[in-house]
């Protein structure tokens, strides 16, 4: 797991909890790390302020691209729709809710894919999760098992084997509390992450999105005392 | 073949030969058809200027969505890297040119999944070609029939099975001769499309890039003469 100190990786940083902990993960397993960030057209800026602390504080690289994502829609996060609030388990265990991004991750993985190819390795790391989540289809094992194939299939460098692609999501089998103690072992300040989809015009968290649902558990979990202070 | 008549597919639409001859292909088929171009940070802007002429003389939707492909680089089509020049078929079936663009591809196909989604449909058309090509990973046929799959785990409209995609690529195994006598049949007018990967500032095609090459190739094999005017 421990790579020679020269071998960079790509890390997908949102600004959120489970980015932030898994550029942890990637620095602690002594990786060089370079971190991919979109200004995707989110309709929430300071999730972009967080990840540029995150990898200021990381001495990490960071490259901030943009996307067009809001001109094709039809996500809660991009537009004007409704964020859903207070939504119980049986609820996020259920339809995928409006906060689905179409194919975001997807998106994301294949700049990352892209980067990582200048770059000469194929290690990217992501914060996808499969236990704590909404349902979203693009943070599913599966998923992410069929894009690593995919690279290896239709890319110079997985196709010349010279760097074969391998997307490392060290937090896909763990619950939110088990996140963030290890994100706390590794030092991660949860004070510098935003989780929320729909802060007020301060940053505030709503507190009742299932971001903020989500993470709160997860403190709740780890008993810890989460760092950020909520409008509800 | 022939879907209801308003059954939406999105093109991916670049401007050159391949994409105007399969936009009239899907037209001939009877779709809704919405045109997918990108200012992906390319050099040269004609292709753009060329793909919103056919577009609109197919009376089409056309979105055209920024990306930062010139920030991650690795390409002579996003950087003053040399285009190379003159190469023979032997060279072209050789190792991948320095006009690959990492993830290029992939990335069109994830953006043009994300617009099939909002639209309520799982057609999307792509003019890759496997057979008077550059070599490049992301045209061949295992990486289409993979992405196809990946959609189909990774996307709302994949896995609630509302809009299975299905990913077009009629010109897949025709050579250029025959996609020109196809797209002649329908009408295609190609002194409107744009190859060339490196032409002067008025637009003229270089006539000795693989583009250029593969096009002129297929104009004889044709036996149609090219409508447009080459530097060399």
């Amino acid at each position: 797991m421990t790579p020679s100190k020269s071998r960079k990786a790509v890390i997908l940083l949102s600004g959120g909890l489970d980015s932030a902990t898994v550029l942890a993960i990637a620095k602690d397993r002594g990786y060089d790390c370079h971190c991919l960030s979109f200004a995707y057209g989110q309709r929430q800026q300071i999730e972009l302020e967080r990840a540029r602390g995150l990898a200021a504080r990381a001495a990490a690289v960071h490259l901030v691209l943009r996307l067009d994502l809001d001109k094709i829609g039809g996500s809660a996060l991009t537009s004007d729709q409704a964020v859903p609030k207070h939504r119980s388990g049986a609820e996020m265990a259920g339809p995928i809710p409006a906060t689905y991004v179409p194919s975001r991750n997807l998106i994301f993985l294949a700049h990352a894919a892209a980067w990582a190819e200048v770059l000469g390795t194929g290690d990217i790391f992501i914060g996808v999760n499969a236990l704590d989540y909404s349902g979203y289809p693009d943070c599913r094992p599966e998923f992410i098992a069929a894009f690593a194939k995919l690279l290896n299939l239709g890319t110079k460098a997985g196709v010349e084997g010279d760097a074969p692609f391998t997307i490392h999501a060290p937090l896909l089998h763990l619950n939110k509390g088990e996140i963030i103690k290890k994100g706390l072992e590794l030092g991660v300040d949860y004070s510098l992450t935003h989780s929320c989809y729909d802060p007020d015009a301060r940053g505030m968290a709503c507190g009742a999105c299932d971001a903020c649902l989500l993470r709160r558990k997860g403190f709740r979990e780890a008993g810890i005392s989460d760092p950020l202070e909520y409008q509800e």
